[in-house]
């Protein structure tokens, strides 16, 4: 106890003394214009991820650049077991980025980081690089400080913005050897009120595209419109119809397994939602936001499952007029899935509900073209109250829990493969702007959050 | 009167022992690929109007092959005013024809015309060479019969099947020398009994496009998903509620205007109405036909306004799944109008329904993309009465009165610049697949329609 009190002590003041170098290591990471979706990026990706090998191996870890899938982005896998009997965490980030289109709206270069006003901006700054390197700069400080104090892993991909199959393989293929207790999942953010978080919740998503089928052929408008069914008429009142005007989805049973916030998410959801209604209009440019009646804007992000459209094509599209009833129209549609709805069973009533609302001339066929199940994380764990703890520590505030609208395909993978709880957070402030032109990082949650990661590994080892 | 009546009967002599060498004349223009939407096929086109001038050429009318528009194709115009003090008539076709894709569905080459028991198989022997040629052919036996009983005028253009400039511009300027007593719109044909027909109406239309727009950008449906605008679910709601399940057009006001058939209109659809359906579900080989509950399928597509979407567009159309909920998402509605409907009043209904039915996040606007009035075809009077007798000759059926579902632009510019009564009418057989492979004519028709045709004209002179 007393010699991780003074590991602690120690590794928190390289932290502060060393926030130069922190910083110019992690800017020295972003000038690798590490894009996975461009085959032109590739030799960057790689070089990357021999970036992360080198830190790596400067610790002493045992560590592999893993090529899992033929023409795919491998995977950095450093180890450490030196605290046999002491804890096991795992760590997993990812050192591919998005693409920068639009590059004219960037304010500086996005592979030329910038200081502005103790904000770093790059693409990458907060997805994910500002991320990990809170985990490496933590463990190098801990390193330097005496060592490690527990066990760890480090899994650091390079398809994440690609959702490409290299991990997903990996985990399945070697669960049984990554055995761990805990893995932090350090790719989310800060709140709204720049508060740390714990995700309590991912959605999950059911994916589908509907193909309606009318006429043998196009037909003229004229000789046979009031016989002819319309399968663009008939679809689009089926996509209309799968979501009433107040935001509801009308599949029956749809909402039957959707389980309620805990009280006290409810009770933050409340206090934040004002700000997080502003924050949403002015991310989405909309006038005005939609979504369920009778739920507050974060749970009809959290907590609530929704449908949407995400795609619609059906006869004439190019410029100008013709009279044309087409052969076929097609949807795509998806949904995104809360605890516990299963979506299987969701997908059968999706599909019953789209059989009922066709008409007689059109048939429609369902097809799924993607899925991932809702995941719940407890927060009733050893991991999640020593991470809450030494947010406390570093950024004086208590830990907000959320929950997360997207699915993060690698946290099912995590889950299903190696089994241990999962905790997402990370230290990317709520405006970071990720994906978008200007993604930027406040620097002073990096090195706060580099002070908190080595609170959390000390905490663990207690 | 003995002269008419002594012209008719040598005429209809002439029309009935020279049967093979009208036919070879119309196989031999049924040779030239005149493809008006292939500009490798403008020098066809030209050929086929050339072809057309030597025939009225030959019977000594005064013949003009005019350039309308630059890059156009011509308007074959022939006139014979050798009856001062007799009645004028003008008769309408087009010597363009559609392309044959897809050509390997042909059972003998569209422009190898070939007789199998009875029928002419060839492009354009029904749409509109087989129909206007039997108006050539009737002044050609007039003519050496004896010189035609009254003053003609032959309009034959070659942008019908491209919905060209070319016609309309010549009418509208030229409309006052173009006084005529009657414009036979020659391009039509025999219902499904095989009865010849004559239009009491055309349909009008008003096309639109609909341009929704949501977000100021493409988001993120997992993290967006239940606050963010959806202009694909809106606009699909919206082009799916302006008509209901049972084919009602929702629109307030819509079906103010619209008059109900006439009595004998009516009880002839009643009887006809059977065979139609069946016809329609052969043609559009749908497993169903759909339609506005309560009215005949011949009310539905005759008398009776329609509302169709003819394109859908928005968001992710390629293969596979993108979690994207657009900016924007687009439609194109049409609406096919009857007497009385008016456009502009329908437009201004059918834009306060989309702007009712949108939702609160998003901004639809209208444009229009096309409109065209319908056509009221009175047949109270001599040219479609004589018209009627001229077919209880020469078919020995009486004649079905017909509306025709698609408008024909032609005959509003004709009944707007010109302003005689409109003769819609013509001899193709209701089944010859135009547009269509293996579009063919019932030979004997068009021998018949020559007959008619000569007793039409005489008839007129009366």
């Amino acid at each position: 106890m007393a010699t991780t009190r003074s590991l602690l002590d120690a590794a928190v003041a390289l932290a502060q003394t060393r926030r130069k170098s922190d910083l110019d290591d992690l800017i020295e990471e972003l000038r690798i214009p590490s894009i996975s979706t461009l085959p032109e990026r590739r030799e960057d990706c790689l070089r990357n991820a021999r970036w992360l090998r080198d830190r790596f191996d400067a610790m002493g870890m045992e560590t592999q650049i893993v090529d899992v899938v033929d023409g795919g982005l491998p995977v950095v896998i450093a180890d450490w077991q030196g605290r046999p009997g002491k804890p096991h965490l795992t760590m997993y980030g990812h050192y591919d980025v998005q693409p920068v289109d639009p590059v004219d709206e960037w304010k500086s270069p996005p592979f030329e980081p910038a200081v502005h006003g103790g904000e770093l901006w790059a693409r990458g700054a907060a997805d994910n690089k500002g991320n990990h390197m809170v985990c490496v700069k933590a463990a190098e400080h801990l390193h330097a400080a005496g060592g490690l104090p527990i066990n760890v892993r480090f899994v650091i991909e390079g398809e994440e913005e690609i959702t490409g199959p290299s991990l997903p393989h990996y985990l399945r293929a070697h669960g049984a050897q990554l055995k761990t207790d805990a893995v932090l999942i350090w790719d989310s953010g800060m709140d709204e009120d720049g508060r740390p978080t714990l995700a309590t919740a991912l959605r999950g998503l059911l994916y589908t595209e509907l193909r309606a089928k009318g006429p043998a052929v196009d037909l003229h408008s004229g000789t046979f419109g009031g016989v002819a069914p319309n399968p663009i008429n008939t679809l689009a009142r089926v996509v209309g119809e799968l979501k009433d005007r107040h935001g509801h989805v009308t599949i029956p049973g749809f909402y039957d397994a959707v389980q309620p916030p805990s009280a006290e998410e409810l009770a933050a959801w409340k206090k934040n939602d004002a700000k997080y209604v502003q924050s949403m209009k002015r991310m989405t440019g909309a006038k005005a936001l939609e979504g369920e009646d009778g739920f507050l804007a974060l749970e009809r992000t959290g907590s609530r499952p929704t449908l949407d459209a995400n795609g619609f094509l059906g006869g004439f599209t190019g410029k100008g007029a013709k009279t044309v009833i087409p052969a076929e129209a097609s949807a795509k549609v998806s949904m995104r899935l809360v605890p516990d709805q299963d979506w299987q069973a969701i997908l059968a009533a999706f599909t019953k509900r789209v059989s009922e609302l066709t008409t007689p001339g059109v048939e429609i066929t369902v097809e799924v073209l993607g899925s991932a199940p809702p995941v719940t994380c407890s927060v009733e764990h050893k991991a999640a109250h020593v991470l809450r703890a030494a947010y406390r520590e570093a950024f004086g505030s208590d830990t907000a829990l959320i929950r997360v609208g997207g699915s993060i395909p690698v946290a099912v993978d995590f889950q299903e493969a190696v089994g241990a709880p999962l905790v997402i957070s990370g230290i990317a402030q709520a405006d970071s702007a990720i994906h978008s032109p200007n993604e930027h990082l406040v620097i002073d949650n990096y090195h706060r959050g580099i002070e908190a990661v080595i609170r959390f590994i000390c905490g663990l080892a207690e």
